[in-house]
């Protein structure tokens, strides 16, 4: 194997595959990076089993083969190469030379025979969306994906297609989050599944050109997107995901309209004095166009009030802020919504004049 | 106690003392910020006992007086407040009220009688020196202190003073850095004092207006910095420093010319493979106006050959690499030279045409 690659190609290689490098050192070989030439093209692969990472970048190539790096150390000599063009070549089978200008750097390499394949695409069904939308939709989500893998399956966003429509669910049990989009090519036959969520967060990551297309293939345990040059590789999670339609409330008794920047930084102020309690609660009291947010600690207590527009009965009700500031953040609207059914029952934020998302999040008794 | 004050100053004040508030809870009431309130200005204060800094910000007053605010929470909320008028009100000795627009927080306070006076400025030598320049003394100077707090006299920077010439100098005993400076009003006897490294580097974070001038009141056991508002007051190290002068060769058998960014990015580079190693050792070869860098570990090896010029003998030597990138993040000029007089003794960096740094690097036995 010997090719000449410019340095930002390099560096665009190893940068995509990096989050399916393993941390662990159980298994070395999986906190490796295969490199391959094929077809003018360098291929790099990376996978810690859960999650697999392809990708390519054009290069000069003077012959074909492949190799294992070490990805800490071989990404760590990309990012601080010059910008000039990089020679690499494989030597005696276990040493990559990396040449540059007048200078050599010579790094010892893994046999390809241990590097586990990744799954081979199998039959499926094929979907198409637009990556920026897809990002959108992910980015909405995927914040309320549970972080305990003693429960797995709530680890996971649940997908659900049918004709061209695309539902995304997360949930942790103390609140769900619910986006819909449009795809561009979808499923004859209606289609769910479950992507484990930190897998989605990569896949957003790694979406950086927003007009591109995001080839999807599920099939029976596996799910595969394409984007221009990168293909990533995950399993399913298996397991049936709540009915999370029984647990939106079709109705309510009160329903405020307020500004998102202004009741996120005053949560915010008033989380401080929540900052050592087990709840993280805050109250909330809404009557005649008033919201008053309060919270009160050994530190001291403070209250906000701030305008809003309400309609229906006064409503009196405490939530976990981090709930509250973490919709916040992706509701990408000015205004919002929150609809109520009582102090027991769970309040249902929506942007303003935006049917496709909504939070869905539960009362802390207090 | 009741002011009324921007966010804007409220945001300095707690900025300002932040370094000298307390970590550590085995004393809580360091982990505080006095505030005082006289002559139309608020004080904050705040001492770990090694270093206290005060500030003052203009407030419209009130009422006059003083309390006591746990750091960390006064400090957060003054953050997230929105961008208008404060008030500030002590209630019932022990309840700071923060009230904004339509809302009002309530902070627990502490007596005033615990907290530790700063320390009274006692007659002392008076100096005063450009805050621009003295900014950029420190920082060619401070990061080559020791951090080893078991031999105190070494993380602490010598300061020599004669006529109107200041010279720092500070050693971790494996590298030296030395800077002259000018004050613009010097002392009248000849004048050395050791300073902490890191009440210079902080310091050096607190001069944001560099055409300050810094006034420097130095008596038997304390320094004192005032800097427009800011006044930082530490205690002097006690001991003897060691005879810089006899360690500094005054002749050389080889001198190089080498370009700074060049260098630094080759070292950067070759590093890598030195860093699973103990002594983080780069050898380096010098001949014939080509500097080879090189070094080798279990990972592989790597060498980079750069274009310097070069006078005398050639020369072969070891540093640890570290040593070699701490000093040229530092150098500020496109140029330096470095002087060899042998393997085993020290290497000299100086910036190219300016004497006023000087850099001594112990070689490491390879």
């Amino acid at each position: 194997m010997k090719i000449t690659a410019t340095k930002e190609n390099l560096l665009f290689g190893v940068s995509a595959v990096q989050k399916a490098v393993s941390n662990k050192s159980t298994l070395p070989i999986l906190t490796c990076i295969k490199l391959e030439v094929q077809n003018e093209k360098l291929y790099f692969s990376a996978t810690d089993l859960e999650i697999g990472i392809q990708c390519h970048v054009p290069v000069e190539v003077v012959t074909e083969g492949m190799t294992i790096v070490p990805a800490k150390y071989f990404s760590e000599i990309v990012r601080k190469l010059p910008d000039s063009l990089i020679t690499l070549e494989l030597v005696n089978e276990h040493e990559l030379i990396i040449e540059y200008e007048k200078s050599q750097l010579n790094l010892k390499t893994f046999s390809p025979d241990d590097f586990p394949q990744l799954p081979d695409v199998e039959a499926g069904v094929k979907l198409e969306i637009s990556a920026a939308e897809l990002k959108q939709m992910i980015n909405q989500i995927v914040f309320a994906c549970s972080m305990d893998e003693r429960r797995p399956l709530f680890t996971g966003v649940l997908c659900e297609i049918e004709n061209k429509q695309l539902k995304m669910v997360s949930t942790d049990t103390h609140r769900l989050a619910l986006k819909q989009g449009k795809l561009k090519k979808g499923a004859k036959k209606p289609l769910s599944f479950i992507i484990p969520g930190k897998i989605l967060s990569e896949l957003s990551r790694l979406i950086q050109n927003e007009e591109d297309i995001c080839y999807l293939s599920i099939s029976e345990n596996l799910a595969t997107f394409l984007l221009d040059n990168i293909l990533v590789v995950c399993r399913l999670l298996e397991g049936q995901f709540p009915n999370y339609r029984q647990v939106i409330p079709t109705q309510y008794n009160s329903k405020i309209k307020a500004n998102t920047k202004l009741l996120s930084e005053a949560v915010e102020r008033i989380s401080l004095f929540s900052l050592n309690s087990d709840t993280n609660t805050v109250q909330i009291k809404v009557e005649d166009n008033l919201m008053i947010i309060f919270s009160q600690s050994e530190l001291g207590q403070g209250y906000e009030q701030i305008f809003i527009e309400n309609e229906g009965e006064p409503v009196e009700i405490a939530f976990n802020y981090r709930y509250l500031l973490d919709v916040f953040k992706v509701l990408a609207t000015d205004f919002f919504t929150i609809e109520f059914t009582g102090s027991l029952s769970p309040g249902i934020i929506r942007p303003l004049e935006n049917d496709d998302f909504l939070y869905l999040i539960l009362p802390v008794r207090s």
